[in-house]
């Protein structure tokens, strides 16, 4: 049992976020900003010489493709990577398609950011027809039910024990490890490290394309505090998150 | 134990293939056209209603990019894949780096043919410290000796276990399986797959970015004739291969 370095990247710009819809498990592409971010992501890898040995992603292209650009930029575009539905966006229910600026506007900014921000309260779930609902999607065929809408909660509960159990023992064993996924489900994942509240996560923005770098002991505890390898990107892209939604 | 679907794909026009440079495993980007291609390819497979189940790639990025293009427009991205250096192109030895033409014209026509198409004539070895060997490569750490150089039969020695009894288990649990891999170790998997002699194998040129299909009962031997998906562009494409050389 060694130390492992755990790497996260959130995916760059989409299309959906250029267009300020709210995406979730709608399944939509890097826009040329966000191939731009994601190879500068690359460069800082190897600028810190932090070359990841395993990759793990979502079942979602924004990820895939920021993580193949990022890692073909540091020339790890060969190590071994796991795509896994745990890892993807938190389901944003019926809102999936919506404008974020028209949802703001028509039910009022309490009611938004409970959506967006709330530890434990979804979105109205997506009607199971809808051309934005992945109920019939091939990829998740093996999932028992496929979700309808998720709070933060709900993606906790179905991330941590995957990466306690499954993406642990490659960190415990010593490995650098890069996930590459999304704003929400990236937002699980530090709530868990770094063991903050579920009031408080609330507050807590990641930013595209920058990664940020974890150093963890055999219990997955941050022997340090985490830090992002662009730290004035860092926090520009905060900032920028958390005035979504304004038009 | 049901029938599998077996589709091996060669990657499209590399950076070297365009400057007509020997590659082998020196690891060159697509080139545009090349990305063409694979998108082309991933265009068939859809057409064909031909959808991979799971991926194997080489460790080269010109593998590895052409399939990512092919299954993002099969809208496959998300399959799980495998990487493994058993995939690799033949190892060119002390040719990897050298034009062809200029290579051809030093050497001769006989020779020249010899080291590209004779079964058991390697080329001279690469001096492990040049800047084209993969000696001193991270990706291929793990193995007991990086080679120096190989003939087919060095590629069919390698590659076959693998495929009878990794991928193979895949095939023969009925998956849909998508290879991309390079010229000469595709041409491996077809003699295996065929059952072409030493010597026929010689005249066999499999083209660039045109999926070719195999159905396969348990034992991995074929059920009916594999087939190309474009097959016009198949036999134009390997008159190109076998043509190339000259200026």
């Amino acid at each position: 049992m060694s130390n492992g370095t755990l790497i996260l990247m959130r995916h760059g710009e989409s299309e959906w976020n250029a267009s300020n819809q709210f995406t979730g498990w709608v399944d939509v592409a890097l826009t040329d900003k966000g191939r731009s971010e994601a190879a500068h992501a690359g460069d800082l890898l190897v600028e810190h010489d932090l070359l990841p040995e395993l990759l793990y992603t979502s079942l979602l292209r924004r990820a895939i493709s920021t993580a193949q650009i990022a890692l073909d930029k540091a020339d790890r575009h060969w190590i071994p990577v796991t795509r896994d539905w745990r890892l993807n966006e938190r389901h944003y229910g019926a809102l999936q398609g919506l404008n974020k600026a028209d949802t703001l506007e028509k039910y009022g900014k309490e009611q938004f950011m409970l959506w967006r921000r709330s530890y434990d309260t979804p979105p109205p779930p997506i009607d199971p027809e809808s051309e934005y609902s992945q109920t019939h999607d091939p990829r998740y065929a093996n999932l028992s039910e496929v979700p309808l809408t998720e709070c933060l909660k709900d993606v906790v509960a179905r991330l941590i024990p995957y990466f306690t159990e499954v993406i642990g023992n490659d960190l415990r064993a010593g490995k650098t490890v890069l996930i590459a996924a999304h704003g929400n489900s990236l937002r699980a994942l530090v709530k868990y490290l770094d063991g903050i509240s579920d009031e408080d996560i609330a507050s807590l923005n990641i930013p595209t394309g920058n990664p940020l770098v974890y150093k963890l002991d055999s219990d997955l505890k941050p022997t340090e505090k985490a830090y992002y390898l662009d730290p004035e990107a860092a926090e520009a892209g905060a900032a920028a998150v958390a005035a979504q939604g304004q038009k």
